[in-house]
């Protein structure tokens, strides 16, 4: 019989303490955000029927593209499953939410909930770039008036500050797919005109949503007559004369420099007969109203026009927020996170299920991602260990060791006793690994004198690198390696150095 | 276009905000005790290839029997993927333990970490049965000691009273794989003698395992001829003979109605000349002699030669956590919740692909079991909504709403705002549908006075039955549903009742 090899499926890993911890006090600051605005929790299969998922809808028998599908193992081989042949690992958390929305008739309207939860990609993975990843969304299902848009970046905003982000370190952006569609009608390209038309038109939306990476220029030639790269190798244009590519242009510039009033008037200007354009542009100045009442400012939500969110689900308003602020990484390099936060408004998803339109919004955060950009910006921290390990020097008084243990707990210290292998040295090395703080040492001859010594593994490590001598004093000053205390006061004086 | 059904994957389901909720007041509670214990956390994926889980190795080409697995999609159609071809979803948190212990040379000896997570199985889903359910573990990768294992008792005590079980409701009970092959042993079986004795060895263990379910009697046919169940079906024996099942019955019963001392005693007695046996019996006596000195009696943890805990990994001492406390369900109906916490030690999960014994402890709880018990035993919950409602009663008035909502959150109140269609009446039921204690309600006409009516939904409710007149002394008292407030007032108001 031969040996598995423990390894990992490409694009998962494992999250060890440290990450575990930190990302477990995140999620608790965006869910006390989520729950101060009424928004309740729900939890949903990881496994769902990829027709319910929708979306990635099988195009070949086995339809795994871009996710994990399988096929339905309740069925025999060979047997026919109709609608329930394949399921899938969820890819999001916004499928499963309509599903449940279109599938109890009994919930409350709106039905305003969060869940967080892993979702998974079948893509290729890359550095930074998994395939099972957590999001934390809230969605409000059937939210039918635009303030709860506007409500949407300010739960953003209130979000991103929980995390330890101030005013101006992010910025929440928001865009209006109805003012997209306004321009594109400005251009002479109607949705509906015909299959080919509405397909030139979901081009352009591609070519802007490349401008982060090329440029205007970039931009510019994808809408004409097309680009070629550094490699020389061509994309074709959507084919848009000089006068359609300065319509589209000049839309996206008009955000450029200006406040957000300013914007939102310019918007309305460009959209011209556009009624659909016209009705976006009107939401989203009723959004800007709204926020400046509720004094979330030009410094927190700007209107961006260039925001587009991939062409997914989206039908009103989209949301997108980033960190603006400066991280560099151990190397100095100055590292970019993108879009943390994503959301908007999509009126179609229940209504796959059931004919009916239902409003919803909301926004999700990537906690991975902004995961690594917290790991950047704060402080180390101490890993979640416990405050202290009582070694084990004399095995035959386990009982001995448990027992101070057991006292330290009930103290409200995590203590931990060495039941590995290996003596003193070694114990000690276990502690500065896991970075555990203190230390109580005790054999039979500081037991037979009712004494203890406590080591602060930090200060030992100072002090051996320096070889300084150490005293009581030093002790007190956090100088020393170890001291020697009475049984009677190890816990308090434990208590009073791990509070220190 | 066919719409699909908004329909659960069979064995699946949705949890809803009050259990979410209380899972996560319960996973707080025993990840507190696991912390104190200085156990960290680690977090694996859910998919893992096939051969790494082990345990359910393919045996057809299709190894789907009792966990979701599925063949690589990296994998073309047709392409030989050897030990990479087969992966699946994660049937417990052990065997992905076993692969981070293999796979990282760097851990900490002992590596102690908890982790909590959904795991799957495919198995016939039935009431209370799913085949998506959680578990929270914690375990001591390298802990050679068997105080480990006392640790481990005391760990599951802690847990059971963090989750609000008292003395004398809750019991932990510890049993020996050694003993057990002991007694084995005194039979005439021991391991290894040949294949077929062994198979017939794992059928005795699979005849005691079902004590609980047929009882001495039962156990006793099985052991000996066979056994005819009230349907007439019948169950073919093990064939031992009338001595051999008084040495394994005599075993079984030798803990009945004893105290802790005496059945280590007992069970030492019994294990005749089985130099395993006395190894087992020898590690029970240590964990009783340990458990004695930590205060954890024969009120928390007793010994039970009865308990197996299935034929999986286990090769020392094994626990089992159960509510003892009698449950009854909402019709008065008495209801068994059986083990809720399960664990052991198993020497041989990282030998797999080491080739190297690595002894580990540790222990389970099954989280939607225990949520299941302790609904029944909480009293209802105010389920977790927000705390204040504020009702849209002029549209036009939305920037006032959402203001009023935003002073309430600034002072640590859930506040939220309607954001669906509907007079008050529609946004009165939506309040009392989700148990919102409290709602604003503001008209232009109370605007203009600087005025706000507070709702109380619950006294509301009760005063609707009652058709009482309402005062201010009956508000005062919480028994009146309305009463008007100054605007200036109204967060203070407010803040004192819901915190009332």
């Amino acid at each position: 019989m031969t040996r598995p090899e423990p390894r990992l499926v490409k694009g998962f890993r494992d999250v060890f303490s440290a990450d575990v911890a930190l990302k477990r006090r995140m999620v608790e600051a965006v869910r006390g955000v989520y729950e101060r605005y009424g928004y309740v929790p729900l939890e949903t299969p990881a496994v769902e029927f990829v027709d319910v998922l929708g979306k990635h809808l099988p195009e070949s028998s086995t339809p795994s593209a871009g996710i994990f599908a399988f096929r339905n193992p309740d069925l025999e081989p060979g047997e026919a499953g109709g609608a329930d042949e394949w399921m899938s690992l969820r890819y999001d958390l916004t499928a499963p939410l309509a599903r449940v929305a279109a599938q109890y008739a009994e919930l409350p309207r709106p039905f305003r909930r969060y869940q967080i939860g892993p979702v998974w990609r079948h893509e290729k993975p890359g550095p930074g770039r998994f395939r099972e990843f957590t999001q934390f969304d809230f969605d409000a299902v059937g939210a039918v008036s635009v303030a709860a848009d506007a409500e949407v970046c300010c739960v953003m905003c209130d979000a991103l500050e929980a995390l330890g982000f101030a005013r101006g370190e992010y910025a929440v952006r928001v865009n209006n797919r109805k003012v997209m569609q306004g321009v594109l009608e400005a251009c002479g390209m109607p949705p509906g005109a015909s299959l080919d038309e509405d397909a030139r038109a979901l081009d352009v939306l591609r070519a802007v949503d490349k401008l982060d990476r090329l440029g205007e220029k970039g931009v510019e030639e994808l809408l004409g007559k097309g680009r070629k790269d550094e490699s020389g190798a061509f994309t074709p244009g959507v084919g848009l004369d000089a006068a359609q590519i300065g319509v589209v242009m000049g839309f996206l510039r008009s955000g450029v420099g200006a406040k957000r009033g300013a914007v939102v008037e310019s918007i309305a200007r460009l959209m011209g007969d556009s009624a659909v354009g016209r009705a976006g542009a009107a939401e989203l100045a009723t959004i800007h109203g709204l926020l400046e009442t509720l004094g979330y400012g030009d410094d927190r939500v700007v209107m961006d026009p260039t925001i587009i969110r991939g062409l997914a689900y989206y039908t009103g308003p989209v949301f997108e927020g980033v960190i603006t602020k400066r991280i560099v990484d151990e190397t100095g390099q100055a590292r970019q996170f993108g879009s943390v936060y994503g959301g908007g408004r999509y009126d179609g998803l229940v209504e796959r299920f059931t004919g009916t339109k239902v409003p919803a919004t909301g926004a999700s955060v990537g906690v991975d991602r902004m995961l690594e950009a917290m790991k950047l910006l704060r402080p180390a921290e101490r890993p979640a260990t416990a405050d202290v390990l009582v070694l084990v020097i004399e095995a035959d008084r386990l009982a001995w060791y448990m027992a101070m243990a057991q006292k330290l707990r009930a103290a409200g210290l995590n203590a931990e006793v060495y039941f590995g292998e290996g003596g003193m040295r070694k114990q000690v090395k276990y502690a500065d690994k896991l970075g555990i703080p203190f230390a109580v040492v005790a054999g039979g001859d500081e037991m037979a004198r009712g004494v203890v010594q406590i080591k602060d593994m930090a200060a030992g490590a100072a002090a051996a690198a320096s070889g300084a001598v150490q005293s009581n004093e030093a002790w007190r000053s956090g100088q020393a390696s170890q001291r020697e205390v009475a049984e009677a006061a190890v816990v308090e004086e434990l208590v009073r150095l791990v509070k220190r």
